[in-house]
């Protein structure tokens, strides 16, 4: 991607592309409202409008055909959410509509917005930190209540703060070794290396860096697959779990061919669920294309339910896969070991949920509810480095290494600390944060 | 559905149900901005905004935990599009935060709005007359460039103005003919049935009546089922006209099995496009289903392709079958008539998409640039209604009937023609026209 250009009129539909009673196109730059009143049926209005007011009136073409009837909201000087003029057209929510007005845009030489521009231009005038937009497009991806709550968090500051607080911290340490360094050691009396105070820091992102996982789970859910043999049973499993008659169901192997996926939402952890085709040998060919695609989604899962007859051997298995013996409801299952389920009968799917969930949430942090808790593998890769930086550094102080050399690998740490807020950020960062934005933002 | 309840607050998401940047949350009715106000950060200043400006701030739970970080426009008085107090809140398109936004307003002791129900209130507040309001719905359900222009204009109340127009020469023709009725016989001179004057309202109103299809078609579209024998290649040729690899093709016969639906525009018009399961008996329960499906949805179909293999026998077709030979690639077709098409090197899919179009629209009126197209089945009925009564009357005048059964004949007329505008109109008719919305509007 290119870098953003800053000093252009950028527009982009931010609501959803369906049909619906509104839709909103948002529209940013200097001289906007002036080159939108050029077709506006009430062109004085809108030119005259006050900041933060709304003005009513019609689109029109350049040959003056009507467009439709909208609400213009209007934002001047650094009232909107970019910082800069702005406004945000509320239309009639029909796609045909949405394309004249997106057209009439561009006729006007205004700029579709790239992924998370709008963001980016908040970024730049200052009006929130890089956790704050990060946890915009976050907020919106939001699967769950936790992620939703956590993210909100986050965009109103709690994040940034703490990393404020814990650089703030990290920059007095520095202070001190800066002042030894700057002194002959002759000046100086009783030098302390600060190994303690460095060691919390650590731990502190040590600890924040934790959450992710968390965070993760939570915030982008996970993919879970339903396989075996055929006809054990899937698409029964399937359409119980979604409370749909989802997939077609027959008493005859190789039922499925398609993959079918679905979302739900299983121990408070969004889930993409998908139904496939059962393993087995085939002639088919459709059958057989359906097979391979199983197995690519097997490779990608989180976790994959293997369902099983009674009698089959599971297969060689991995940690991901939890195998499950399916029509517990028609077996004879004496000595059946393991998760044992039903779909006729609902059997065993409430225990088989919880452990999907168990399952997921193995290994993870424990986590408070004053915690901030963090969801960007960017965030977390820089806290790691941070951190590390400051285990070299007092593995260097150690072996008696001379401290001006420590000094310079403590700062490597600060400055990633510094890039998660974009106190110190590069330009080519900041393209990668905001291009995985939805458009609109 | 109940009637409508028009003193209390309602709400509704207004935008896609969908994750995007923002969404608009609906809210109208007396007291709601200082309902809202008790869970706004902000409070007093969303109860002194003035009517159609923007307030700032966040929406918190009654526990006083965030919600969300919102835009909330105020409309006071008759402002608003509903003609009473009413808000607008933009929020992050988030589906959690929408929910946890929605469960406010129903904490509040908001009512759930149903479809069409801001509508109706702007109706009942005069803001619009019945065929404005149901342009409304038809604007927003458009799905070409043509009948969103058409809804448009009816919004703006191209339709209103013509209907009130020939309602007003009715009244006026009516007045001439009650005169007649209201003095004894020897005090009138020259008293001329004014046939010709009826007869014009009544070719108007026909006229008007006649541009039903034009909308039907643009409006709602057609549905177009492409079937035929097993592996004749109608998922290629629908993978061709979506312009993408939709449905699994192989050379085996029975890939097809669950329907598959697209749309596109065809000619101009919106097309739903079904690829079926080919038409065979089988012995396999699941292709059988999906033979099962197919029939049903032949049924429905405005059009359906039937792809045929040279030299198999068409089926018996009634006149919404087209008849099209597949593989021409292929085939040593000397002596093959009709429509040929090759999905391989797109032969002859212009002329098929043509033919489609030309099918469509046979035996469509034409209708030329300034007239008002109507889209509404309602419309239309009532407009036959008005028109038959005023050829009942011309007939029993020719039969010698006295004059007041005449009149009373054309009264009948004349409140059809008035319930098309809502000038007279029960409640109950009322209630069928706006359930028909989608939530929001």
């Amino acid at each position: 991607m290119e870098s953003y250009v800053t000093d252009d009129i950028i527009y982009a539909l931010a609501t959803g592309w369906v049909k619906s009673a509104l839709a909103v196109i948002r529209i940013s730059g200097e001289g906007c409202i002036d080159a939108l009143a050029s077709r506006f049926s009430r062109p004085e209005a809108l030119r005259q409008a006050p900041s933060s007011t709304l003005v009513h009136g019609l689109l029109v073409s350049e040959k003056k055909e009507e467009i439709d009837e909208v609400v213009v909201g209007v934002y001047r000087g650094t009232h909107g959410y970019t910082g800069e003029e702005a406004l945000e057209i509320s239309c009639h929510g029909s796609l045909v509509g949405l394309k004249k007005i997106l057209g009439l845009c561009n006729g006007l030489g205004f700029r579709p917005a790239a992924g998370g521009e709008f963001t980016y231009r908040a970024f730049l005038h200052g009006r929130m930190d890089l956790t704050q937009s990060e946890a915009v497009a976050e907020l919106i991806d939001s699967q769950s209540d936790v992620s939703q709550s956590l993210a909100l968090k986050r965009l109103n500051g709690a994040l940034k703060n703490r990393l404020l607080a814990l650089r703030e911290q990290f920059l007095t340490v520095m202070a001190t070794i800066e002042v030894q360094l700057d002194y002959s050691e002759d000046e100086v009396e009783e030098f302390t290396f600060p190994t303690k105070a460095l060691q919390e820091i650590a731990d502190s992102m040590q600890k924040i860096a934790s959450t992710y996982q968390v965070g993760k789970l939570y915030g982008e859910g996970a993919k879970i697959v339903l396989a075996g043999s055929t006809n054990v049973g899937k698409s029964s499993l399937f359409n119980l779990l979604l409370r749909q008659q989802r997939s077609i169901v027959s008493p005859l192997a190789g039922t499925t061919r398609d993959y079918i996926q679905e979302t739900c939402v299983i121990e408070g952890i969004p889930v993409r669920l998908f139904d496939t085709a059962g393993l087995r040998e085939s002639q088919d060919e459709v059958e057989e294309e359906g097979v391979r695609r199983t197995r690519a989604l097997i490779k990608e899962a989180d976790l994959v339910v293997y369902l099983l007859d009674e009698g089959e051997q599971p297969p060689p298995c991995d940690k991901k896969t939890l195998i499950v013996t399916s029509k517990s409801d028609i077996r004879q299952s004496s000595g059946q070991t393991g998760l044992c389920i039903s779909s006729v009968t609902g059997e065993g799917v409430e225990l088989l949920l919880k452990t999907i969930g168990d399952h997921l949430k193995e290994n993870l942090p424990s986590v408070d509810d004053q915690e901030v808790v963090i969801q960007s593998l960017r965030q977390h890769d820089l806290l790691i480095n941070s951190e590390k930086a400051i285990e070299s550094a007092l593995a260097l102080q150690n072996q008696g290494v001379p401290l001006d050399i420590i000094a310079s690998v403590l700062q490597d740490g600060l400055q990633s600390l510094g890039e998660i807020t974009g106190a110190v950020t590069a330009e080519d960062i900041l393209q990668k944060i905001f291009s995985n934005f939805c458009v609109g933002k």
